[in-house]
């Protein structure tokens, strides 16, 4: 498929029984300590806690009955092993979770709590994938991957449309990037529905691959991993690389002392919880604030599910 | 004065352009695990990050302007410390805010942020309050109690008349109890804008005077004070006593444990920042849940001024 605008407005329209339309949060204090106008999308307080119900949902309602009637399968430690389980659970249809072994229990817990099959399998890739095949040798489950696919991309893109219905003179929106799937929906929605709003995206100098892709022109590997944004570990794919490319403004690159003090910061004086992955975007546009000054800007706040025994090694 | 239906509703009309009307959230994972039907009113989204600002900013806007121009004076290691500071940071005026040298370093920097001078005294009541009267007598400040004082309480009663008019089939409220001023505020609330409204209070067992207090009929201390819940360890004054066991329904005790288990869980799934005092409610809740079900149970979570550092104390 092409992720037309008509696919994204479909999307939202499907996914819209399922998920939250989430707030769009302000904090005075901080526009006033940096001289900002930002506007926080709380994807945090979406169901599953993460904005990846978005493509999840979106994939797993355009699935065949014969499809359906074999289930879903991916590989994930994160917050798209969730959202899959819940789509599943909401469709009555079965749900395949690879998790390495590394995965926190209280992922793997709610994970199972949606009723999904989980496989625990080494904390590797050829591990991980190589699990995930034989399931779906043995069920005839459909793999549905985190980010490189089509139905999931243009599930995630319904978030900059709900900010865009909700702020029409946004200016700027800002996203965190793992494997692009968030920022390249992101792009492809602020084109179609509001074309001229610019679209950075933040990422962790300790898994900067998106910035090296970008450079290259290819889908690179980060030079090192070492990042307390343990959501944007993963590397762009070919699709996400070609629509974030073509699209994005810049990628930012924030330290992790950075992504901390603004993980602070939205604690503080936000009173909310996010992941350390979704501090990123605000760490990038404060340390760039220059860039950002008397623009409307919008931050998505990707996600809230943390462990909160790691609060002790984040402040 | 006499805390009429009235005085609230100027209260609440004259604190208006000051204070957020802060929103009221469910959550249907909490209520479906529990089987209960609860609404959180968010004070930790409050002005200030406390309901604290309702009270300080309804006394000090009907100060004379003689009293104005010799501003206002408190002691307070806590909310009322930065409610006070705020409100006079609004009105353009003094305020002489005594904190014990226990208080954290966020705290004293947050309430001199606002303005407010400052003055560090020795960790216990003869000093606080020896300390503040000196001030009082040399700069003719007036001092604005945290809660034995009818227009604080007045202010605090507007909270729970926000809840009535967004939820007007609301049974029951549930708040914490220190020194009384929120619960005394919601009884008199309740009473006059919903009769027939419950209210329960949530009190630690290590600081447990309301609950003992209730029962001899006079202002006792607690048996020991030893809770998580730094903000419930004062006692109650006559002021707040009376209004109290006149129409609270029942004030139930919970451990601190159950009290983490609240916060763990307000934190989890509702992924909002609250400070142990407020899971207090939420914890007596869930203790006697039969006393709740198949009611409309609102629950005021009262502030959310953490120190970050403190999370690994509780998780």
């Amino acid at each position: 498929m092409k992720i037309t605008k008509e696919a994204i407005e479909l999307a939202a329209a499907r996914i819209a029984p399922y998920i939250h339309t989430t707030p769009i949060l302000t904090n005075k204090s901080i526009n006033e300590q940096y001289g900002l106008d930002l506007y926080f999308k709380c994807e945090n307080f979406q169901k599953i806690g993460a904005f990846k119900i978005r493509g999840g949902m979106n994939a797993s309602l355009q699935l065949t009955p014969a499809q359906l009637s074999k289930g879903v399968a991916t590989h994930s430690s994160g917050n798209h092993a969730q959202a899959l389980a819940f789509a599943a659970k909401m469709l009555d249809i079965k749900a395949y979770i690879v998790m390495p072994e590394s995965s926190p229990q209280v992922k793997v817990n709610a994970v199972k709590g949606y009723g999904a099959e989980v496989t625990i399998c080494a904390s590797n890739q050829i591990a991980r994938e190589s699990t995930l095949q034989e399931i779906v040798d043995r069920t005839g489950a459909t793999f549905i991957h985190p980010y490189d696919n089509d139905e999931v991309i243009t599930g995630q893109a319904t978030c900059v449309k709900e900010m865009i219905d909700a702020i029409p003179d946004l200016d700027i929106v800002v996203t965190p990037v793992g494997g692009g799937g968030l920022l390249s929906g992101t792009c492809l929605g602020a084109q179609y529905f509001k074309p001229g709003l610019k679209v950075y995206a933040g990422e962790p100098e300790g898994a900067a691959d998106a910035v090296l892709s970008i450079q290259t022109g290819k889908v690179e590997k980060a030079p090192f991993i070492n990042t307390i944004a343990d959501g944007l570990m993963t590397t762009l794919s070919e699709r996400t690389l070609d629509i974030i490319k073509t699209h994005v403004t810049d990628i930012l690159l924030v330290s992790d002392e950075e992504i901390k003090a603004a993980l602070r910061l939205v604690y503080e004086r936000m009173k909310i919880i996010i992941e350390p992955s979704c501090a990123v975007p605000l760490a990038a546009v404060l340390k760039n604030a220059d860039l950002f000054k008397g623009k409307k800007v919008g931050i998505i706040l990707s996600g809230g599910n943390v462990d909160l025994n790691k609060f002790k090694d984040w402040f």
